[in-house]
């Protein structure tokens, strides 16, 4: 099993609803590195996974939808807790919904699977794995 | 699937016996950076993986019980080897503990693995995963 | 000339004035990883630059004035772009004033100088150095 | 499952063929930092996954295999574009040609898989694992 | 003195001549992670040091002149070791008459300093340091 | 100014003597990441602030000199408090010897300075700096 991963990041503002968040509570934000993983069985023709340009840019235009926002104000997450496991989902979800758009080519078809990172600190992290 | 990881880290002293160890059979020491990763398959109501509050703390309580120690010292260790693999089972095990306990709340309960990594330099770490 | 560092971070709100800073005009956010710096051109008797503890205590402190929260909202702030050497400054100036309040102990007197590095990602950070 | 990961590195030159590469059609170069995770299901009697010390060694001469060279020129690798996905199979593949060969030692024939990530820079590395 | 710093990266092919440099002396390559400061006594108006968007696209600019190509072809280099340091220096030198011409702006005027580190792995690194 | 930066690592054991030390008073060990970084105002003819590969052998055998030790049995240490900024002086005043026992060669005679970091974990490092 063959996997690459590109990394960006993106700076929200969020608070998140419920007691078990503590000062968390409070409106602040994050800066999250987001990692994103593509796996494929084998190689295509290039032996490559993906195009990795191509996959940055994906990225890029994930974390591009949510940078310098306040996501309590994004009617996509209105009612929800934003927490970094759930962003993970979100981050990818969409990158899913552009790669079966096209936007990683034809050889995209042959991923198996994406997973996310999503690093709010030095401290702590959290990840979101699925199909594709 | 999520996951939720949290880091910590612990200084201990002790020595290994056997010729494989080479000169890590005289006393001397390391310092552990310690990542605990809480696996799920889905999010609770609150959109986490579990506390991360609480999750830091049961991992600080876990690598308290063995910091500032010289392991060859303590009655659970006792004619062990010490080594980063088996330490990382041990800080899994007393988390998996801790968690059957109620240390990470109700929520803690949806719960299906945790991982734990120990970091001993930047050119060697271990790691230890189980079911929960 | 000898320095000892200590790690924490901060996760804050807030948006910025000037058309300098673009996307970033938008209320968002940041984790700041914060690294204190103190130096001293000699050890004390117990060969310490800093009683460490109390280094990492006092920046804690420090940085839990500042977390999980809208910078936008503090009156210390106000009409302020909190730009991250900016807040490396406000960091250090606070710790200076914790120094000369007796926070770190008779034997922080010793200390020429303090610098606090920002990381607001893995791309970018800003640090500010005075004499103390 | 337990684990035992070593670090190394590489540097080479090389070029890629295929519209897909852009400007790395031309002949450059990388870093790779090189990672081997030795996978196995429990510890051998040292309470060891692996002897660290063979297990670095035996890396550093497969990455050795490979430094200071133009990969362009080797014929192992001709009419092949030696990607990062590419070289973490190559690295992989000869380990475990090693392992068999006994370089571990006997202990090695407990594991059960390896796991090779090439680090090219800070925003992409590639993995590939495989059974043992 | 305050300081800001962008991390950008350039992967290139080049061989060194002269024993002291062994293996190295065959064609290999380095990927080179690389951190442009710049230093300033004071904040201006806006409170930063530079433009850090500007920053960051004045680096990028500095290091695509570099990548992806084999360094023992430039005719810049014709008969020069491009070592880590000498290319540290080379960087540092691009950026000050980028800043002399105007590209971060007119309230780079104010910048006193440059330094700028080249991590060649995660074992080696160079910098080169200078007034502005 | 120049500089380059090597790095290694030694693991031992230790107890410190002094209320302020806490916990660490007892016998406990650390890993220390050991940045060594050597000072020039000027490159050689080789392009270099000096031979990086010498530079690290040098560094290698001080780090050996301490590493799979206990601290506290070693008579260079006995009634003193092996702290990481201690520690970092001891590595730098052994590399000068070094150097002044021509240890890097005549190149190094340029050579105007040299720092060290010890880094104990994630959160704590200390450095000496000192001329040559």
């Amino acid at each position: 099993m063959f996997s690459v991963t590109v990394r960006d990041h993106m700076m929200i503002a969020h608070s998140f609803r419920g007691e078990v968040f503590g000062p968390a509570q409070a409106l602040h934000g994050a800066t999250y590195i987001v990692d994103a993983t593509f796996r494929r069985a084998t190689l295509d023709a290039d032996n490559v996974v993906v195009d990795i340009g191509r996959a940055a840019e994906e990225l890029h235009a994930v974390v591009g939808g949510l940078s310098y926002r306040n996501l309590d104000d994004e009617t996509d997450f209105a009612g929800v807790n934003t927490t970094t496991e759930m962003l993970a989902q979100v981050v990818a979800d969409r990158l899913v919904e552009r790669v079966r758009a096209g936007g990683l080519g034809e050889g995209a078809w042959g991923l198996t699977g994406i997973a996310v990172t999503l690093r709010e600190s030095h401290l702590a992290w959290a990840s979101y794995e699925r199909a594709l």
